[in-house]
């Protein structure tokens, strides 16, 4: 019997990844999304093929968007830098690392590749529990988007609905991280630095390292990636 | 006084030149994007850069997407004719020139885009009226794709919301055109056809061209965009 097909957002990182695992787990056969928007720690795209490849994903596409649309620190040359060592406990603001209508945009990407290839569901790794605020990252926004979705398209609208499954959502990334170790998943293929150096080193400092880290040490797991050279073993 | 910025949704059909004159006589500053998706009538995108001339528009930014996402009879070698001589008034099912989430692409871009720049209002030419009944150009679409883009986005989030503008929902075709021609509009500039032939000759028997036709003939005013050779003077 044909294995049922989803759409995967995939980024390179360690969200993403558990998420590939969990759908592989029900038996999903994955297509999978990674985007170029500009990003600094574009190094992220050769961890999400390596991913790929490790997932045995069917199909993986490369989508380059176009930079100037995106306005962030996250983005190369756009002026402004990826704040380092913020208490995301403490300051709730949202950073400057928040890539406009990003979850918006890369959904609305599955959802015409699944509509096209008879998917129905469409994993997604966000994380609303050690995250950065982004409003595109909350449970509400992910239902709001569902019945948009189902609103808005053919299948939908037949009765036929989408799924927008955010299996990691309530986790807090120490649980992902446990999750994904069960799951015996690699993680030394995955990469979360914003900010990365030239060679890719993670900078250890940034919102992401700083919630990647907390996590491995909560989990009471080594995380196999190597951070900021000054930092020494992590 | 610095004018209020709008992105627009331009295609190069008629509703979108439409929607562009009516957004300027608002007293917006548009910034446009149009996209490429392997569409057989990717001659539209000659009428989007004239028209972005000929309404002066502050920035055109013509998008790439991965063809391969879309399944639809409007891309080029999808196996999929385009009908032709239906009659939109009886055969109610949505047609295989659907294109999977194409408006919910479209103004994910879009919105994308606003909030990066500091634009709060996005323009798009849709109607519901003269139309092939797709799910993502009905009220209640927009409106809910709205919602979730207020839900989703920082701006939106906190209060300074987007709105998503779609002045022709609710027009006749014939009324589009009488309005475009009331703003002066070179509609000579324009589209319309999903099939046209190499030279760019519209087919006349699409549905796209059918709409348009019969909205000119309603409207009592001269295409000045000549059909299918065999045809004659339209």
């Amino acid at each position: 019997m044909n294995k049922k097909k989803a759409v995967l957002l995939l980024s390179g990182g360690l969200d993403s990844a558990t998420t590939a695992a969990i759908a592989l787990g029900r038996g999903f056969e994955l297509y999978a999304l990674t985007f170029y928007y500009g990003q600094k720690h574009n190094i992220e795209i050769e961890s999400a093929k390596k991913l790929a490849n490790f997932f045995n994903i069917k199909d993986h596409i490369i989508i380059e968007l176009p930079v100037k649309i995106f306005h962030s620190a996250l983005v190369k040359n756009s002026g402004i830098e990826v704040p380092k060592n913020r208490d995301p406990e403490t300051d709730t603001e949202i950073p400057p690392t928040y890539v406009p209508a990003r979850n918006i945009l890369f959904l609305s990407y599955a959802l015409s590749y699944a509509e096209s290839i008879g998917a129905r569901d469409i994993f997604i790794g966000a994380t609303a529990v050690d995250y950065s605020g982004y409003p595109d990252c909350r449970p509400e926004f992910f239902e709001c988007y569902n019945k948009m979705a189902n609103m808005g398209t053919r299948a939908g609208l037949s009765g036929d609905c989408f799924n927008i499954e955010a299996p990691l959502l309530k986790m807090k990334k120490s649980e992902i991280i446990a999750k994904g170790k069960d799951l015996d998943i690699d993680y030394s293929l995955t990469h979360s630095c914003y900010d990365p150096y030239v060679d890719g080193t993670p900078c250890g400092e940034c919102d992401s390292c700083k919630i990647r880290r907390t996590g491995f040490q909560e989990a009471g797991i080594d995380d196999p990636v190597k951070y900021d050279k000054k930092d020494g073993q992590n």
